[in-house]
Order: C-alpha cells, then sequence, then structure tokens
C-alpha cells in the first residue's frame, strides 16, 4: 500500500540481512548462523543440571548477550522490509520474537523455570541454516527430488501405518499384558518400533505365537523398506538432469524469493526487484 | 440369473456405494472412512483399561450408534447390487457383516469380553481406506512396481528365511541356554530379529563364539538389505514410463472393476456398464 | 574311466533325481524337498524341551522313517551316477550322507545327546530347495545380479569390518568397563551391532564422550548403508536386460550342469548328454 | 632441494616399498599387511584380560619382535625416499613412528598401562590395508561415487543431525526425566540412536506423548534413510561407464601417486619418474 520511495540506508540494509549476494550479506548471514549456533549449545549446556548449578551466572550473562544480539536483529528486520507486516506474521517473524521474548518476561515476571521451555524454541531457528544449504547446489536437487516423491512417500507412509494399526491390535489380543501389550495403542506404538527396525526392547513378544508373528512383521519390515529408497533413487536419478536456480534474491516489496537470474520485476508483486 | 430391470432408485445407490465418479460417490466414500477411522478410534480407546473405566457409557453409547450406521450400509450395500451374494461372501461383506454383529451379539448373549476380539476384526475395513488411494495416480504406480517385483521379493525373503533357520540353528548349538537360546524355533527368531537389524535385545549372545557368529549374521544382513531394495528401485524406474488406469466404474451385474475409460460392457461377465 | 553302457532303468532313474526335466522328475524333486521340510521341522521341534518330554516316542519313530527314506535315497543317487565319486565326495554327497549316519550312530552306540547336534547339520539339505528356485527364472536373474557385485560388496563388507575394529578399540579407551566395553574384541562387536543399526542395547556406552562417538558411529552407518544397496541396484537394473538360461539337464558322466537348450555333449568332460 | 643422483640400492628399496609394480613391491605389501593385522590382533588379544595374565610373556615377546619389524621399517622408508620430509611429517609417517616408540618409552619409563592406548595406534596402520584394494578396480569406482556423492551426504546428514536436535529438545521436554531423558545432550543422543533405526533401549519414552512423538521420530526416520541411498545409487550408475586409473606408481622425488599409465614425469614436482 505504501509507495513512497524507502531511504538508501534501508534500502541496503534489505540488502544485507534478507540477501546473500553481496559480500556484506555473506558475512551477515554466517555470523548469524553462528550465534544463532551458539545460542543452540547454551539452551542444551542449560539443561544439564550439573552444569546449570556449577556456570549458572555464565549462562545467565551470555544469554542475555544473545538476547540482546537477537533483539537488533529482530528490529533490524522489521525496520528494513517495505511492508513489515510480511515479515512479522511469517513463521520466521513469529520464531524470531519467540527467541528474544522469553528471557525479557522471565526477567519481568521472574518465572524463569517456566519459560525455559518457551526459549527452547529457540532451536527453531535452527532453520535458518537450513536456508544457507541454498547456496550448495546440490541441496537444491535433494529438495526438489524429495518434493517431487512427496505423494508417493506419504501413500507409503500411510500403508506403513495401516499395517501397524493391524498388526498391533493382533499382537494385543495374541500378547495380551503377558509381553507389556497392555492396550491397543501402546501395541501400536510397538509394531512401529518393530516394523521400522528400530528395535528398543522395552516391549517384546514372550509368546510362541506372538513371536511368530513378530518375526513376520519384521521380515514385512525388512521387505518394504525398499519402496521409499526405490521412489527416492528413480527420482534422484530423473533430477540430475534438471537445471537448478542458485538466485538468492529476495523482492524488497514482498520478500518473495527464487527469482530468475536476469529477472526485473518480482514475480509475485510484479514490482521493481531493484528500485526500494 | 435374474435378468428382470431394476428399479432406478437402485442403479443409482449402486452408483453411490460402489463406485466414486459422481459428487454423491465421492461424498459417501469420504463420509463412510471419517466412520471407519472413528470406530478404529474407538476400539483402540475401549482397550486402554483407564480409560474404560471412566467413559464406559460414551464408548457405549458411540459403539451403538456406529453399528447402526454399518447396519444401514450393510443393508444397502445388499439391496444396491443385483446379484447379493457376489457381495455377501466376497471378503468385504464378511468383514462388513463381522463389523455388526458382534455388538448385536453382545447384547442378546451379554458376553461383552470375549466379543470384543471379534470386533475388533472391524479394524480390516480399514483396507476400504487404502482404495480411495485409487484416486491418487502415484499409488497405483507403486503398487504395480510392487506387484511386479513380487516374484523376486519372494524369493529373497525365502532364502532370508532359510538363512535365519540355519544361523538360529548354528546358535542354538553354540550357545546353549547360557544366553537364552533354549531351543531351535526361540534361535531361529533371535536370528529374524538380528537379521533384520530390529535388535530387541532380549535375547543376546555372551560366549565370545556367539558373538562372533552374530557379528557375522549383522554383516550379512546389512550387505543383503540391499537386494530387495535393488529390485524394487528397478522396478519403479522402469514403472515411470507406464501408463495408468484410473477408472473406478463397477460393473452392476458381477461388481468387477478396472474397466477402461470407454468400455461400455463389463469385461469379466460380458454385460452392460450402464444398464441396470 | 568305466566305458561300459549303463543298463536303462540306470539312465531313468539318473534323470528323474538329478534332473527335472520329465513329470516323474519334477514329482520326485517336490516330494524330496518336502520329506527334508518335514525334518527339519522335526529336528527344531525336538530341540524344544517340554515337547520332547511329551512326544518322545512320536519323535523316535518319525525320525526313523526319515532316516530310512534319505538311506534309500541316498543308495539310489550313488548307483544312478556314472562316477559315483563325482557324487559322494561333492558337497551334497557328503551332507547327504551325513543326513542319515547319526541316527544309525545313535542307534548302536547309545550316544543320543551328542549326535543332536551331528543331525541338525540335516538343515543343509535345505539349501536343495534353493536349487528349486532355478525354475523360477527370477533368481537366476538375482544370484546373476549378486554374483556380479560381489567384489564390490566384499570391499565394502571389509571396509566396514576396519570402520568397526577403529570404533570398538577407540570405545573401548573412552568407556572403559563402566558400560561394559570390557575388552577390544568385545568393544568391535558393540561397534558392529550399533554400525549395522541391529542395536541390542546389551552394551551401551554411558559417558558423554562415549556417547557422542556412538553418535557419530550411528550415522555413519546409517550413511554408509547406502553403499551396498546402490551397487546391487545398479547391477539389478543393468541385468534386467540379459537372457537366463533356464536348463536343468545334467550330465550322466560328471554331473555337470548349465548346458545350453541344443547342447548334445557335456561342455565339462564332451561326452554325450543323453547316451547312458 | 638434494639433486645429488640416489644410489641404485636406495632407488630398489624404494620401488619395493613404496610402488606395487613388481613382483617384489607386491610382496612386501602382502607380507606387511600380515604383520599389521597380527599386531593389531595382538593389541586386541591384550585387552582381554583373563588372556593377559594367562600369556604375558608370550604377548611381551611378540610385542617386541613386531616393534623391531616395525623400526626396520621405518628406517627403510626414510632412507629410500629422496626428501624423508615429506615422508616423515605426512600421516602415514606419524602413524608409524607412533607404532613403534610406545613399546620403546615403556621399556625405558615403565609406564607400560599408559602407553598401551598410544600402542593402540598401531591401528591406524590398518588403513595401509585399504591402500591395496587400490588392486581391485571395483574399490576405485566405490571411492569415486563415493566422493562425488559426498556433498549431497554431507547435507543429508546435516539435515538429519537438526532433526535429532529438534526432536531430542522436544522430547525433553515432553518426557522430562520419567524415561531417561535427563538433559537436552541426552535426548538428542536418544533421538539419534531412535532415528538411525538403532534403538538400543537403554532410553524409551514411557508417556503416551512421548510414544506418539517417538513413532512420528522412526516413521521420519524410515522414511528418509532412502535419500543416502538414492544418491549413491545414481552416483555409481552414472561411475560404471567411467574409466578407472590402475597406475600405482609413486614418485621418487615427491612420493605423489596417481599417474597414468604412459606418465615418464610426476604431474606434481615434473621430475622423471623412472630416474633416481
Amino acid at each position: 500500500m505504501k509507495t513512497q520511495p524507502k531511504p538508501g540506508w534501508k534500502s541496503k540494509i534489505h540488502e544485507i540481512i534478507y540477501e546473500a549476494d553481496t559480500p556484506a550479506g555473506k558475512f551477515f548471514d554466517v555470523a548469524l548462523l553462528i550465534v544463532i549456533a551458539i545460542s543452540i549449545i547454551l539452551v542444551m549446556l542449560e539443561s544439564v543440571s550439573d552444569l546449570n548449578l556449577k556456570f549458572y551466572w555464565h549462562f545467565y550473562i551470555a544469554e542475555w548477550i544473545i538476547t540482546i544480539i537477537f533483539t537488533i536483529e529482530y528490529i533490524l528486520r522489521v525496520i528494513a522490509i517495505k511492508k513489515p507486516k510480511n515479515y512479522i506474521f511469517s513463521f520466521y517473524g513469529i520464531v524470531d520474537l519467540l527467541s528474544t521474548l522469553p528471557t525479557y518476561l522471565a526477567f519481568i515476571f521472574g518465572g524463569h523455570n517456566l519459560l525455559f521451555a518457551v526459549r527452547a524454541l529457540r532451536l527453531l531457528r535452527v532453520f535458518r541454516i537450513l536456508k544457507v544449504t541454498r547456496y550448495i547446489g546440490e541441496s537444491n536437487r535433494l529438495l526438489l527430488a524429495l518434493r517431487n516423491s512427496r505423494p508417493k512417500i506419504i501413500v507409503f507412509l500411510f500403508a506403513v501405518l495401516i499395517i501397524c494399526v493391524i498388526m498391533g491390535t493382533v499382537m494385543h489380543l495374541v500378547e495380551g499384558e503377558k509381553g507389556g501389550f497392555d492396550n491397543i495403542p501402546l501395541s501400536i506404538y510397538w509394531a512401529i518400533v518393530t516394523l521400522t527396525t528400530v528395535g528398543f526392547g522395552d516391549i517384546h513378544p514372550v509368546t510362541p505365537l506372538g513371536r511368530f508373528i513378530a518375526s513376520f512383521i519384521m521380515i514385512v519390515g525388512y521387505g518394504i523398506i525398499a519402496v521409499p529408497t526405490g521412489i527416492v533413487t528413480s527420482e534422484i536419478t530423473r533430477s540430475e538432469k534438471d537445471k537448478i536456480p542458485k538466485n538468492t534474491q529476495a523482492c524488497p516489496h514482498c520478500n518473495e524469493t527464487k527469482h530468475l537470474d536476469d529477472a526485473e520485476f518480482c514475480h509475485n508483486c510484479g514490482k521493481s526487484l531493484h528500485e526500494h
């Protein structure tokens, strides 16, 4: 809706934060990833009670430094984009906000323990790391192959689930509470553990008939693991030939990505990709 | 044998219940699947003793509602088809009957506990869900690839079984009753658990020689898991080129499906597909 | 060495026992497989101590019936072939002898328990069942693909073993006797259990460093399971095009198999395939 | 830097030790591998405390024999090469030195127990065995396919790790300390154990919600195991066509390998491959 030309520095920040074509943009991405990685490692270590008792104040200070960095980044992201709503209400916008808020709330209201769980949401920022893999052409090819084989894999996993439901029910009726198959949902959980060849061993059949059926489930699981593999392999073999776009530009108006290399206008909102 | 023309409403019910070309037919299929899914979830939850004690009457009433819906559906199915025997004595016909009978029998004779097992047969109705995947062309392709590679996979699984029989016997002789390899069938069960890389851990070798042989079995299992995968992959790659029929019409005379798109007569009984 | 023409009945027995082109030959094969299957099931059930106490005499009598059948078969095999040494000292010849001898020895010397282990060798006769799969063209194709990819798979499994040796030693040094990694061979056993994704759980790391290294091993195992699959798949895809010979004739002189369909003379010893 | 012509016997030793074109060179390689294999088996057996007590002196003497053989080999390697620094500071040079030193140090300073760990480094010499696989063209093809698919597999394993980090955190929040998910690093370890379908069973969910999430992780792990397989398979299928060099010559000046069959000069340092 707003059509006034934005000042040059906003356009520059947009280029640095949202794109990765310039050296500054690449540096920002890498630096941000390092901070995210550190923040995640901190959340991990804080969860180890021994370490938390010993280094409580170290964690506390590091926590605040990271929160301030994330706050500055969040404000910059809101300023740099033309339509802030597009960022604020996007998936990443909400995750970025939830990465900073809990520390402030814990400071004001004091409920440190409860807010730890919310702060763990910061982990979702890790997906930004995946975004970097865009630079590696290989990962685009992989994602494409996976996306193309998604309908087939969903059908397959659905069939696996139905097999598990039926087998779980059968095992509940056969084994009863002797081997730990107390109820049908638990037996279905066991069937999934077995069919996927994980096999924890916390629940396992003890009657001869139960073991016979379990053997059958295992051999089926061993046989059909071939299906998703076959699907993805044939997809990857085919995708080897296709060309993959590597453009990282983002529209300064609507934030849409995946533009062609020689695109002058955004394919989503039709505005210029270069004019801010 | 009967050749009198059926009234129009029967032909319409047939189209709705047995086919999925019309909006009403598709709606019926989806609605039925939802009821089946609810009935299955009910059977699952009822098996959890805590929930069964708490919500006994809720389950009881829900049980009766579903039974009545299934009864109506069963009667409609019998009426709508020209030769009811074709449906009644088919796999689905028997499963559909067994989905309703137990509740009535439990009401009349009171043996609630015993009939729970029979009611679990209702789970088999879940296969109707698989039938819906017909609409997704992908699943047809998958099924075709699986069907084509079936002879090879059976030969492979047969070889796996023979390896397990031999290895199980060897482990029984080597480990004896120390590691839980009490008898040959149990040892074969362990060999299947190991070769398929499930590995529950309820039985495991304890002697050095037993562990050496177990290592051998595991490495063999790790090596030959490649075989079914190779089979299915080469099958899927090949099937990518083939055309898949999507026709869902069912003959009103003999209930045969899989007709060509422009078929006028049933390829099974030779009667018209449109005239009822 | 002997060149006198054999009488007709020997030639006929040879055709029935060693080949499978005639109805009688096929019937003999199937009947033999059923007897072998029964004898294997008997050995299995006998190992279950409960059943052995209950049905001791049933097992004893069945045991003798099978032994006598196998003895007759063994004598016929020796008579029917021109150079009995070729059969007697072949792998199957020795297995066939060991399938009958233990019962006689147990009868004469009384050492029933000890000879049970020897009788379990009878299991090796099960390989004859695999021979039947020759009739299924699919299994030939599979075997061919496996044989062609054998050098690659051996190289791969060798590399896996070396990884397991190194990882096992590392885990022994890191975990010591805390997690059950008492010595290097045991730790290597654990590394094989883990890398092949079997995961019994009888031995598992308990120190943070040990768990970190274990995570690494697991991810490596998950990543390289792709290698044998890739090898076999590319082999099977290639072998799809090749023609597979289905001839089951065996030379009456040297017992060589795999003759071409229009072969008149044995490609091994040069004698006629038809003249006995 | 040194350019004086080396005497003939050095050039001969170089050919025997570093190359494998001559019968003597091949014999040296095989003999060395056998000694390495024996030394590794010795380290393994020594770690079994029962055996170490019983055969202490046997191990002690064997230890010294192997150390002396390795010392002679090390000295020959240093002498035979023109620029010893190239060998001494290479990976193999350091490993070779560390394979002999500990025994001498233990003899001088007496710290036998401590140096056992260092001697286990001798295991790294096992990589020389892998070098032998160069003779098998297949292994070159495999390595090439693996090297080509490395970027894709790294991206994939990276994605797997991120899934494990997120899932581990979720399980820690859901299960808490009930099922053993004491802290986030431990929960991530569990997520890796589960996603890779290893499933030790030392930690496993006990709450219904935890089991539901675990089922989800297992099915995801079962579905995405297809990805590395697909990558490697398409790589191997492609590599089948390529030609693989089998030349084993090593440059006497800079020790570079992988020369073309008709190469006269080293492609790395430009000096003659034949003149020493």
